[in-house]
């Protein structure tokens, strides 16, 4: 936020910015608050989460939000995206189900994400990974399809693995991959697990503890199929390495 | 079973082994029925689940049982131990809280089990697998502490996975290994999840859960903990490959 | 795995041979890897998992393979194999959504691979196991609809249990078959729940829990509905068997 | 009760009874209501469940209740059974925790129980049962370590099977035995299962769900070791079936 | 089972009986065995579950049956109930999903079974277990609507609560009707949890579990929605009392 | 708080306050931080949570609270409670593990809190409530032992139960008795589960689910044993209503 | 109820309403029981859950009922609501689902009840709930999308937050809402989890745990997604602070 | 590791790496695997797992691994820590259970990790995570006992939150921390459940669930009382900030 990074460089006492907090206008919109003080960093997209919304309710949205701002909108049928594409420039994603509304071109992403996952079937979730740490300003490695059942595959990949800032892995099943990754890598690792599977794989719930449970040291976990939110928090990291 | 080995053999028709199937003397002891038409076969020994069973009452059953049989005791704390072994000749190996009365020593171990375990916690588990293999009577490999997030343990020690003849894979945390080593070896992987963890590991649960979807075919799964039922099996298929 | 059995005969010394693994060359068809060095051994099929691919992946990734392997392909349903039907020789299977690509006949299948099941409605996953185990080169024996509540039954097929060089013991509700048929075998036994069943059966997770709990000896597990994992298992173990 | 079987017989109606109902006096302990309106019919004893009650407090619940009566108490540790018998008659069952105060001989048990067990671990609570339904006057028999893993043990006592009005079957780990002993008998089996086993056995939660999947007819189930629950609802049903 | 009724009635020796029971003969239709030595008592029907049969396998199955019975069909759905209509004498009954087929009148019904249910939702499990207590020849009388919120409902049916030889307690969402019912009548209740409910009723687990811990005695329960299951035991025990 | 009711009674704007929350002092003990703003109402005690904390951390924290304010601590073992009392004046209720610190008479409690429980082993969590709520200055009935298995017992205190302005229904097991409240009554009912039960009651969980899923309206729950939470909610609920 | 409120005033005495009680007419429609005694204050609806009855069920409810009286009808589909409306003079609200059949404005609506929402999603449930305690005749104040995540947005309405009399908290995933305003407020907090979420989300259990685990005391809680119930408790609430 | 360094810096080809990696040297002290490859950056201590290892194992540990380093030892008991204490110099945290094994003072501590917590029972984890997080090199700030019902506690921290680089947050019960400092502060969260709570916490279940479904963006989960990994990982991601 504007004004805490304000803070943070010594402008406004972290009094007076606890102050304003609650004074900051917001755009009540009935159906959705519209936040004027989040994300006005250069290039970083707004974000609205498509799930349970019409897409006349996120044409609102938008046409609330600042004009010159690219919208990052996630969970997105293909329907409402031809809907809103009719009224806003609009790039969309299908098996990402995710859409770029006002796209600008990412001049220059910094660091390295590198996004990995076991399965094609959890191709969706990684993709959603790698296109949110795109739009937020990240350059992004993808290796797909390098289950653990498979270890070649991913240690033939050995150089790109060690060149990330931080790693995205996402896996169904027996969720074995972020396990496997974390003692090959030296770097933070965002686990994502899917609901690819079936029987006791319980929708994504047996990936999900198995990661939360993994015996290697550097791993953290996010909810099941969330791609977006490992990668807001991967952007977040990795642009702490600063812009090489 | 004798009767039915007969029946394989040709020198007893179905029907008639049916039949005297149920006919079949057992020693009731109140308590206890012991089947005197189990594991006949030489070298073979009788197995006593210990668990919950009283010092006495284990000993009224091995007073019941032949005198020339060697027998595995599983789950049998020091104390009982201590108590069976006055009246008993009695091997007990404390870290996997088993015991041999009456022990033999098995001439000609057949064939190759691999016992594969993930961590120091995991070893009470794979030592119960890898001494009632042995007790079964079969030659047995142990590879310890060879956890996934340390992948380089395991691929140096590759020769001695390809060798196996059947794989017995012990892991408490997130059950990754045997999905590892099932994308290595050519042989049936028995996985055996431990309770070894906290938390979210529930106990074992989560290891049972990862294993049962490996995404690696050829692998099976038994109870959490049952290190004796992963060797029993394991030790009827590495006998179908006969005795080399 | 060709290297590996090269390595197993001594003719390449395991060192060489973890070395090879990570550079042999698989497709990357984008979507999926293809293993070229997969099931070389004459007469075992590509296997394909179709749940979740498209007909026209599921296309791509055969003629990614080698033209002369017969292919199995999974979890397919009648439009999909319909549509593959139009550029593959293709033999489907409705009730067991199973098809094999390029089909060859299997010319001397070997050993005796057992499938039981409880109930009618268990036919689907238990044909699934011998379908499979049949493709990958065993005699398969089926005695279908044989739950305990009908104990008879199964004890007039006595003969043909003990015969079995493996069982696959196939039960949805209450899981209780695999018990009762590994008391009366002394083969392994893989036992696989289904999801057969209503309300407190939990879509197959009652009978997995009663099957990885089983009383009897020589039992393990897997996945619910995993009629292809538990055929791919029994097939490594009957061919531990021989050839008879 | 007895005003209830005066409805039944005629001599009160329904609507007088129910009046009556709520002003029947019963005796505050404070701790605990005494009803002096239950169980009144001659032989069938008062019941107090020990668990979390002080022997204090039993022995103040005996007190308030017809010096006539003998009295059954469950779950009962020793050391308040032994205190319990110093101020007044006891017969105390140590497997069963289960004690029978100002015990009177039951002179003419009616019908038939069958108490079937599954193991040995099992029998404290068959004895519950067991020892219950004796104390509410009813003839039983016992058939115990009759496990589905050795079904001919349960296939030898088939005589005693047929002859029962109705089975209680005690079983933990899988909990196969009620769909065993369903399919074999012609009278109502109420199944209990019990919390002996270990890992994925949960207390005894995979036996209960696989009671409740029985695909065996005729099949109720109780709560978990609740011998007492069972044997007082098949007292019940073999009373219904008169004297003999 | 007429066979084991003569063992019962000492025309069979108990050893005769069990050696013949593995040879009686039973007709298998591949997709499902017909048994002939089940339900030949006078009046009470074959039972087949529609659920996941097709059909003309139903048809197949009915056809396989001897002419003469009456033959209870649960789980049907219209659509399949008509088609079989067709080809055989059918009286279906929507709200239950259960049709008789060659249905006859029951010329004597016996005993008294109450059906007592909690919510207007619950009638359709609470008719399958009224009409199938009718199908196998039993009095049966209805309460429906009787919830615990609304308690003076039950109290003004007192009168045929007391007259009940036993009762099905059918309750959804908290399950508490069988522990107030049980209170008021001294017979056995037999529960059964309905899938009735909402967010945390999950599908009938809260209904199932609240019976299984009825704190009123004389209380056993069936899976969830299991209505021809509580039936067909309160049949077993309303026949133990005779005929009047 | 004193802050907001001035907020409420229209002497400070909410601008204002909101501002001030921020500011105001409280002790920070290192272990904990102690609110000098919370509950200074006439006669309401502060609140200490026990559990977890040692004797000498709840006598620091009595320390730094105001010396005339009369102090309430919950899940107090009667080891701490002792060495409490050495330092500073404390009533210790055993039963219900809670005292109160420099205890002062309640002097005009308001309105009337019906505290009403299932059997006598929830009896110290319903004493937990009574006791708060009679600390925190209402009038409170008790109405003990009146599980739904005798409903008359419930129904010969309907004079006190429609005189109740707020119902604290306690029970463990099946967690029926405030669903039959809820339909007595016609004020709210506050439902708190109890950990009381076995086997399937998984420590108060089904009873937690039975009343969440109550069909009386009116109703809403606390966690499971939290008499203090259904104490201090009846309580502000009780003083809505005025003095009387 | 107007009988129990006559004994409140003493008009009647609680013997003599006990006895009555069972006696009041209630109109047997066979698919419900239509009470004649309750809700009989002015201006308070009847109320009639809507899922699982067809059109033609409510309207034949709708027909019994009282005609002077308005009806809120919950769980509402439109379909439905379009065919009693033929009948019947209905003001249906689609996002909540939720119908007033015979519809009157409330003229004096009492006190203050807080509905406050996490997010745009939760809004049909908090929609329930606002306009049922609308309907029950109290004045509702709204404030939706006040997620935790956004703490200032819950802030800056500080001054509607400290007027209520009692404050519904509607939310999902985290659940996390009402312990924030318990912590801002000093009055009954209602909590009411919502099914909005995803993955481990589990349709609202997530935040159901949460709620009942809150660390702010003055919380209860209501079943996932009851809106409904969460009103009628906080009305009740509400009219015990009088009319103002 | 070094040699991942050596790549990351261009000395040594990704390839040789892989070669090297499965070459170098661990010593085998048969319980453990000790290796000599991990953690050899300056000032960065090697880690041993106490719980389930005798103090004799770990004494063995210390002495495979080099004699310069500091170690530290975590879930580490009282009295095991007095064993090891008497040959290695160990200066131990009771609290947090952790140990420091030849400690040595960490000279220029970088960046700046927040650890904050809720209640005073999350202090031991809380303290397990800046313990380590200090002990790996990192500026370590504390806020404690700051949970979500006296939100003014943290905002009045509001300062301290804005500066830092990573957050740890760490709660039991509802767990819901997380989700407001998330809202807070513009840097990766890391959340830390804790098994604080009862009842429905499920030892930490509640508050793990809650933290993955936050409506935050930025926030990743941690295993349950997982102090010791959170603070790995956000010593992973402070050190990417440099050295400031």
């Amino acid at each position: 936020m504007k004004l805490l990074q304000a803070v943070r460089q010594g402008e406004v006492s972290p009094e007076e910015a606890a102050g304003k907090l609650q004074m900051q206008p917001f755009e009540d919109l009935q159906y959705a608050k519209v936040d004027h003080h989040r994300g006005i960093r250069q290039g970083v997209p707004e974000v609205i989460y498509g799930e349970g919304k019409t897409a006349e309710q996120i044409i609102g949205i938008l046409g609330a939000m600042q004009e010159e701002r690219n919208v990052l909108i996630t969970r997105l049928s293909p329907e409402k995206a031809e809907k809103i594409a009719e009224v806003c420039p609009l790039r969309y994603h299908e098996i990402a189900r995710l859409a770029l509304a006002r796209p600008k071109e990412i001049e220059n992403p910094v660091g390295r994400i590198l996004v990995v996952s076991a399965g094609t079937s959890d191709m969706k979730v990684a993709e959603e990974a790698a296109l949110t740490a795109e739009a937020l300003g990240n350059r992004v490695v993808r290796i797909y399809d390098a289950g653990v059942a498979g270890i070649h595959r991913l240690l033939s990949r050995m150089d790109e693995l060690v060149q990330a800032r931080v790693v995205i892995a996402v896996a169904g099943m027996e969720g074995a991959l972020p396990s496997v990754v974390g003692g090959l890598v030296d770097c933070p690792v965002i686990a994502v697990p899917t609901s690819v599977g079936y029987g006791a794989s319980f929708g994504g719930v047996t990936a999900l503890l198995a990661m939360l449970n993994s015996c290697a040291s550097g791993i953290s976990v996010v909810n099941i199929d969330n791609g977006f939110g490992a990668a807001y928090q991967a952007s977040l990291i990795n642009h702490l390495g600063g812009a090489s």
